[in-house]
């Protein structure tokens, strides 16, 4: 048999203060007409300042966008590409969380692909899935999140209003040219926005650990083109998964209850870089899956810390909520695997029975939860058992992450989980 | 402070059999005119059948070089070049271990630059060392030892006759554009090039971790078009470094001892690439350094199982040769890290004391090398007290790695190191 692993792993930059580079950066790359993205919140505040700051010391020509929506959605995204598109930049820097970084991924792609239809490059079965082949511009990520990795990976993630359900772009010529991961940023973040990014590298870091090894998958794309991001797990994106899961178990709970832990900080940054070019190579699978129409239905919840107007279901909690369900179900095929994970998370595993893997790993990932105040699953965040249908439902199409769960799923077992994910402790 | 690190990853393909692919690969970059290098004896060999059955299934039009030297020199870079600026191609295939994947680096690059002076690019103080602004034509590289990494490094190395030193190239812009890690091209390999090209991996392994922090590099470039490649040792190259040693301590020597240990080769080959990444980010030191004057010097060393004609120390050997004396230097830096690593290589280390981290690793090293039937150090391949003045000479324009040593050297330490290392056992 014929099995193959292809990574490609981004360009990272780190160190604290390093944004001071980017003008320069700009100016190595020969760009001229400059496009910055960020978000309302973000451009009051010390991430976005340092960028203008560089900017305007090497006399970078640029226009700001900073009507990104936080948890983009089809609207914003056509917004901020119209934006790309008018503007005719030759390079694009994005300041922000995963919200800004998608966003202006998707920007730089339609914006290099004027004649494209939005939905030819949005994943099928929603969208075409068309591989693309137009060249983009330079991108520049600056993560200010310590989450979700988007810096490195080439996944744009949005809701799509009109089917409620959040689904994206992935190809890897939209990853980044470069990311600049400077940890400085991360000191703005208000405490629930620390957690719940650092809840999206706990669940890239254990996904991508736990996902359908790669000499499973299939089929067997005919042409290396066609062979997608997501590869399943492999020799490469576990080094990355673990190590990412080491830095976890070890600095997020600090990062969260101290603003000033300056090492906890930076290295739950580094670390967010780490799972991502683990699950950019890798995949995601069931609480990535889940997630999608769990942020997708919000009803009114509004999180804590999150200074917008509108209801939203974070990201990295949409994802966290189901992991203690998951990991439980998934833990049947490489129960070893889930029993290293709840070690690394601080689980005495020495009287463990292998069996027993998936509970140990769920019961670790509870209390871990419990200990950060994280809501007491679904139903703290506005779901009931009747709309588990809707959950299942906008599940299904997630099929791109769903069949890189180890475990087969049928829908008996999407409604176990979302069931089982209501309340946690 | 402000300190940085800089990490460009190559993209990799891994999997028995996936050189097939390589024609399809080509097509995909619209490649009309392909130059496909190898050396003589690979062009007889399996590995170069598999790309060209692959080549010919898709109708790709090339030409073939096969005129690579081993261990290549100033002069056999320029034949390689000559005939790249004559063929125009517009995409590059290099079959081979690092021999032929650094000419073929070279051919690009000049025939990309075609008014380049030779020694432009040449590192300094050599040559001129100058920053590579021209766009390279893609380049794919197939290695067929498991032991440069060159399929992922910025890196290509040649023997500058005329001053009998090697020296080399170091950008960015040279990394190949696609590595494919074919394990089935590994099992092809004698003996003594499997363990030669396996120590080669053993030391960028050993020297990427212990080599100076990345945090205490000077001087700060002030454009970060000026960083170098290689960037002291780090909290991302630590992870490939180590991982690519844990590899060598279980596969090495089932490597070498058994031709049919598939697992084995292709561990070996995925922790050559790993090892690359790693050194490729951090940068060797003194193995590295004073390697260069041991091949450059070479008498009239005939390696076993090598199918050449001329005398030479193969790079795998020339850098092993000094590692006891080097890490038994260079561990009073970072004494826990030699003694974690002596660790992994097998050692025990329960009742060991920090300050002899040094002289534990050393022993554990000529005991590695001792049972693997390495020759008896410097004297064994030609080398005697009288020529250490020479070597020593040929160390010091190696500044670009030496200076990455953890702690810094004088030349009365370098003619010891070279003195220790006449004699191993
Ligand atoms: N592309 C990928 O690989 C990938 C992976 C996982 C998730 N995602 C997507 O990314 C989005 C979530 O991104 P996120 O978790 O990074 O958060 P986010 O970008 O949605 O930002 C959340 C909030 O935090 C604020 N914020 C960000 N950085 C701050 C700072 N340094 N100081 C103060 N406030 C700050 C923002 O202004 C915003 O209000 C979701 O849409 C998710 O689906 C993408
Ligand atoms: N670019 C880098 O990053 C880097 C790093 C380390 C070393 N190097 C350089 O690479 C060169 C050494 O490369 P190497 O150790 O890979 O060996 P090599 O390319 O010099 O090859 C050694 C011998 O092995 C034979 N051979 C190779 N693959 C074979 C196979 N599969 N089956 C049978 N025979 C095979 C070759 O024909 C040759 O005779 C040196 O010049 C060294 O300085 C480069
Ligand atoms: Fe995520
Ligand atoms: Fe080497």
């Amino acid at each position: 048999m014929f099995f193959i692993l292809q990574m490609a792993i981004s360009n990272i930059r780190y160190g604290e203060g390093v944004t001071k580079e980017i003008g320069m950066d700009l100016q190595n790359l020969g760009a001229k007409r400059v496009c910055l993205m960020t978000d309302r919140n973000l451009s009051q505040l010390p991430p976005v300042d340092a960028v203008l700051n560089s900017l305007t010391k090497s006399g970078i020509n640029f226009q700001m966008y900073d009507n990104v929506w936080v948890e983009p959605t089809d609207q914003s995204f056509l917004d901020a590409i119209e934006f790309a598109k008018k503007g005719e930049f030759d390079a694009y820097v994005a300041v922000g969380g995963g919200s800004v970084i998608d966003t202006c991924k998707a920007a730089n792609l339609y914006a290099s692909s004027p004649s494209s239809d939005f939905l030819d490059y949005v994943n099928a079965p929603i969208g075409k899935g068309k591989a693309v082949t137009v060249p983009l511009k330079p991108l520049i990520a600056v993560p200010t999140t310590a989450g979700t990795g988007s810096e490195t990976t080439g996944v744009a993630i949005f809701d799509f209003k009109e089917l409620k359900v959040k689904t994206g772009i992935a190809s890897r010529a939209i990853k980044p040219t470069l990311g600049i991961i400077d940890p400085l940023h991360t000191l703005s973040m208000p405490e629930r926005i620390v957690a719940n990014s650092g809840f999206d590298v706990l669940c890239h870091a254990l996904e991508s650990y736990t996902a359908l090894p790669y000499k499973m998958r299939s089929p067997c794309p005919s042409n290396p083109i066609n062979r997608p991001a997501y590869q399943g797990s492999n020799p490469i994106s576990d080094v990355w998964a673990l190590h990412a899961l080491r830095i976890v178990a070890k600095y997020l709970k600090r990062a969260i209850r101290n603003p000033e832990d300056r090492e906890a900080r930076a290295n739950m940054h580094l670390a967010s870089a780490f799972a991502g070019i683990g699950f950019g190579n890798a995949g995601v699978h069931l609480c990535h899956g889940m997630s999608y129409p769990i942020s997708g239905l919000v009803k009114t919840y509004k999180p804590k810390d999150y200074n917008v107007d509108h209801s939203l279901v974070p990201h990295g909690l949409s994802v966290v909520l189901t992991s203690p369900a998951v990991f439980a179900f998934t833990a049947q095929v490489h129960p070893e695997r889930h029993l290293e994970a709840a070690e690394i998370l601080g689980a005495d595993i020495r009287t463990a029975r292998i069996k027993d893997a998936g509970l140990i790993l769920a019961d670790t990932l509870r209390k871990f939860l419990f200990d950060l105040n994280v809501d007491d699953g679904l139903a703290a965040i506005g779901y009931s058992k009747a709309d588990i249908p809707a959950l299942v439902k906008g599940t299904l199409p997630q099929e791109r992450v769903t069949k890189l769960s180890p475990r087969p799923q049928t829908e008996e077992d999407l409604s176990a989980l979302f069931e089982a994910s209501m309340k946690l402790y």
